[in-house]
């Protein structure tokens, strides 16, 4: 079992919390938490640490101890553990797992696929609820730009609640470049926008679709809009200037699942 | 000039901004910034504080120089403000509003009202983000149970953007009495639940129609769930076991102003 803080693992652990960079070149991310322990991808899982006061939650979870004993885990000391912990009241679990990687060619293999792309996209808890009602709603993929979250935050991979494991996407340094090849594969892009001519349920979203969502405060930008097929917008009544990003992508989701699912 | 944290007012503003029960106690809450200022009514405002570093930002927003001759207001030496605030990074204007007061038979006179009923929904952004969405989508009113966050939360505030100011709420000890007072009024009761029976987008909306939006984690109670006249379901792919609380009432009202707002 492991007992102290300088044990060279569990500095490690709390350098990877507190630092993407360190995360980002170690190729790895963290996931803490039964659920997200119980639904990550057995050969994604490297590392496993889980407080000696919780096996007795293991054993009421169906599956767990018999993942725990395929993936193999270290006992950390339950003083210790919430050093390791990112969050206010840990669970007692905590997992290091490899990053995925996707591609753009992967993700437009599927056919009618439906796309976000999110520009300058700031709040970490946003862009988790936007990736897990993404599966919910049936998105093939989400395609980033630099400026975007990092989605391997410690809040976005909770607000996720399981959804990044199974949620397709990339980051790019050139999304002008990635909206120009979804439209040379067929996909047709709007930019949900302000100025935006039409009500986005006045459009047809049976075929391939994507859409361009922008910073919360400041929208997306003219360059990059400027790339779209259409613009559309969410109508608003009252003195309602905006939506909140995760609300827009979650109501233009469901909107398109709505159309392709619909028997009318 | 308030330069000094022994200043009663001072003291005053801080106790509000860190106890909900003496907000409540004193019928008031607190708005912080500029847009929240601007948007706020102004027989609600009752004291106004500005930075002494934030006139500069006052001659550059149209009315607002006007708006706080009409108000009055206390300016705060740059150094004390950030004690007042609630927020990282104050705009350095903070206002202290009068509560409003709403009747369900104020909301219920409107008609084909929308409603929404919050059983113990917990995140004040959530409910802060619900208000900013219900306004867009044209919600009549909110309904909320002693158990969901309050609504005079600094973040919740934060999080409607101003919608606070313009959407009716109330909260009531006894949902159950207020959801059979709704269908009394001819307004059908929608649970939104996993065991939903039928997807949303199979019913017609375009009566009065109210949505019962359980807690983030435990959803509707058996006992509130009960009370509708349907059940219904958001449609999930993948794996994914419920959707976050805003995006839930966000895709259910904008699928109501869609059906009432549609040509077809």
């Amino acid at each position: 079992m492991i007992t102290s803080s300088s044990n060279p693992r569990v500095k490690q652990i709390v350098q990877w919390q507190n630092k993407a960079k360190e995360r980002r070149s170690a190729g790895i991310f963290l996931a803490e938490g039964f659920k997200l322990f119980g639904e990550a991808p057995e050969e994604w899982i490297r590392e496993v640490y889980i407080s000696d006061g919780s096996w007795d939650k293991v054993s009421g979870i169906p599956g767990m101890r018999e993942k725990l004993v395929r993936t193999g885990c270290e006992t950390v000391s339950p003083e210790l553990f919430p050093k390791m912990s990112d969050t206010q009241s840990p669970q007692g679990i905590l997992c290091v797992l490899r990053r995925p990687q996707y591609s753009m060619e992967e993700m437009l293999s599927v056919p009618k696929p439906l796309f976000l792309v999110l520009e300058n996209l700031q709040d970490p808890g946003n862009l988790g609820t936007i990736v897990r009602t993404g599966e919910g709603a049936g998105v093939t993929g989400i395609i980033m730009g630099a400026g975007t979250a990092d989605i391997y935050n410690p809040k976005t991979i909770r607000a996720t609640m399981g959804s990044v494991f199974r949620v397709p996407f990339v980051y790019t340094e050139d999304l002008c470049r990635a909206v120009a090849q979804l439209r040379e594969n067929g996909v047709r892009v709007y930019a949900a926008h302000l100025q935006g001519e039409r009500y986005y349920d006045s459009f047809s979203f049976r075929e391939g679709t994507a859409f361009l969502i922008g910073n919360e405060g400041a929208g997306l930008s003219g360059e990059l809009a400027s790339q779209a097929d259409s613009y559309l917008k969410i109508p608003m009544e009252g003195c309602v200037e905006s939506l909140n990003a995760a609300v827009t992508a979650s109501v233009l989701m469901y909107e398109v699942h709505r159309q392709r699912h619909c028997i009318c």
